[in-house]
């Protein structure tokens, strides 16, 4: 296969999105042309899935398609952008005609969902691999960022918490109620994007985050850029049935803690703004709820259902029992 | 080595390049946040090398990251856009601090020298590979494409021909003037992208492209674009004085013709404007060379030393004794 093959993908790619007005040339040509509307900063994020690291070989490829895209999208609802192209490199190791249409229906759907435009890339041949670069809007001072919480805000999340992590230990042999299983595998290998919530959140929202390392690390990275710590109240964490049912048998706090690939929002409202918040997010189908707020103290805490404070994620009763 | 050891990664080379004005808010949030400036459109290429394709093991570190950005500014150049910001995702088998720093060195010192500010990116553990995405700015209406060239319009290189795939055939075996090897091996490892020619030539180039499959392919893609075909000198070619000596010893002009990865500009100019062009370019160090014309008949054709006009490629005395 030379390349002209591989030229000819990402032709087919190209295809898979309509045309934007703000998009004087597209693929096909050195470079694209984009036009930045008139009063908006661009927000661009980029991300890499890698066999064997981030999926597993014989995954779905229309499921990959998918993610690849929406954890990209994800740190774009984190920003408070407005999606609007997406470049894509793809590294295959062949040219499978039913991979790629696969791969390229779980990508275009999403894609046009969110109105977004395939501007650009590179297809290559090697071992499995994708990195996608998302670009988006977002008005000057309007982004949601991580420096922005102050004492005293509320801690929210969208969504429930663990579930891709549950889905991944039941991979690896956890034993799962069979009716949370099919769930908790669409939450880890077709994460939904929360563009929608993130756009609402401008301007309400002091500082925001997408969870795709955990919500103990990912908070934390809205702790250390705002100079604060955070105290989570336990049994607040928001929990699907499946998670729910793990955790009463097993006490393993680290799943919703710590667990990866949830690309939930987590964020800070001023505790002021509450109602409005709340009301806000009444309509929400993914729900958003409230965990914690933030402190001076640096770090996390947690508070357990028993009312006692640590600062060590509790990961099961063998936990309590020495604690 | 946990996913924080590749965050400092990322951390690390967020410092390579100085911040620009531009850039609101560069690494280190769900996003980066850019201001295109007003009247600027922005132009986006995003390229991937791969191990044991573009490049091979052992190769080295700091010659990879010169060229990993190289390869992508020659799109800018191409396009006569302006270098801004750039992203890189790097997926490496492991975190070598050696290699890194090597890395980081070529890459950052070609970033710094285009005024370059990387905003953003990924860093994951995996089969070594890089994609790097380049961002510049045209002011609209100014930028060099591939569809623009017309009947009659002059065809011109910057640079010379072919010396990456003579080092390319050296490394396999292909005997090679000693006093050339240095040369030619810079050109493949280090190539140089012609970002200032690129500039100069808007408003002047009625297309442009750069060479990374080789001429006659390139080439082909401003013929396919517009609607034409070409005609070259093969006598014309700018040769370096390595690959001059290799084609008297073997005729076999598929080098400067086919070979990848010159990263020259080839440009079509309106012949009314040939002594504009040539007093502007009298200046380059890279020099330009003009090389053929564009014409009517689509495909391309090549004038050998002695008139004749063929449509194939002559790759040695084997095929003049054939033809």
């Amino acid at each position: 296969m030379g390349i002209s093959e591989f030229d000819l993908i990402r032709d087919y790619f190209a295809a898979l999105t309509p045309g934007r007005d703000d998009v004087p040339l597209g693929v096909g040509d050195d470079c694209a042309l984009l036009a930045v509307p008139a009063g908006q900063q661009l927000a661009v994020s980029m991300d890499t899935l890698v066999e064997g690291r981030h999926f597993s070989p014989g995954d779905d490829p229309e499921a990959l398609g998918h993610k690849c895209l929406a954890v990209n999208l994800s740190d774009l609802a984190a920003m408070g952008a407005e999606p609007a192209w997406v470049t894509l490199a793809l590294t295959l190791p062949e040219a499978n005609p039913d991979w790629l249409a696969a791969f390229a229906r779980g990508f275009g759907t999403l894609a046009r969902a969110h109105g977004l435009q395939l501007v650009g890339g590179d297809t290559t041949r090697g071992p499995l691999s994708i990195t996608v670069q998302v670009h988006g809007f977002v008005p000057p001072g309007r982004a949601l960022r991580r420096d922005g919480a102050a004492v005293g805000d509320l801690i929210y999340v969208t969504g429930t918490l663990g579930d891709a992590g549950l889905a991944l230990r039941a991979a690896q042999g956890q034993p799962v109620a069979p009716d949370a299983l099919a769930f908790l595998r669409d939450r880890l290998h077709r994460p939904t994007p929360r563009v929608a919530a993130g756009l609402a959140l401008r301007g309400l929202a002091s500082a925001a985050i997408d969870l795709s390392d955990g919500l103990a690390s990912d908070l934390g990275h809205i702790c250390e850029r705002s100079g604060l710590g955070a105290s989570l109240q336990i049994d607040r964490l928001p929990l699907s049935p499946g998670v729910a049912a793990y955790l009463a048998e097993t006490a393993d706090w680290a799943l919703p803690l710590s667990a990866g690939d949830d690309y939930e929002l987590c964020i800070t409202v001023p505790a002021e703004r509450r109602a409005e918040l709340e009301a806000l997010a009444a309509t929400w189908s993914c729900g958003l709820h409230w965990i914690g707020v933030m402190e001076q103290r640096p770090g996390l805490r947690v508070v357990l259902p028993d009312g006692r404070e640590t600062d060590e994620i509790p990961t099961g009763y063998d936990h309590f029992a020495h604690d």
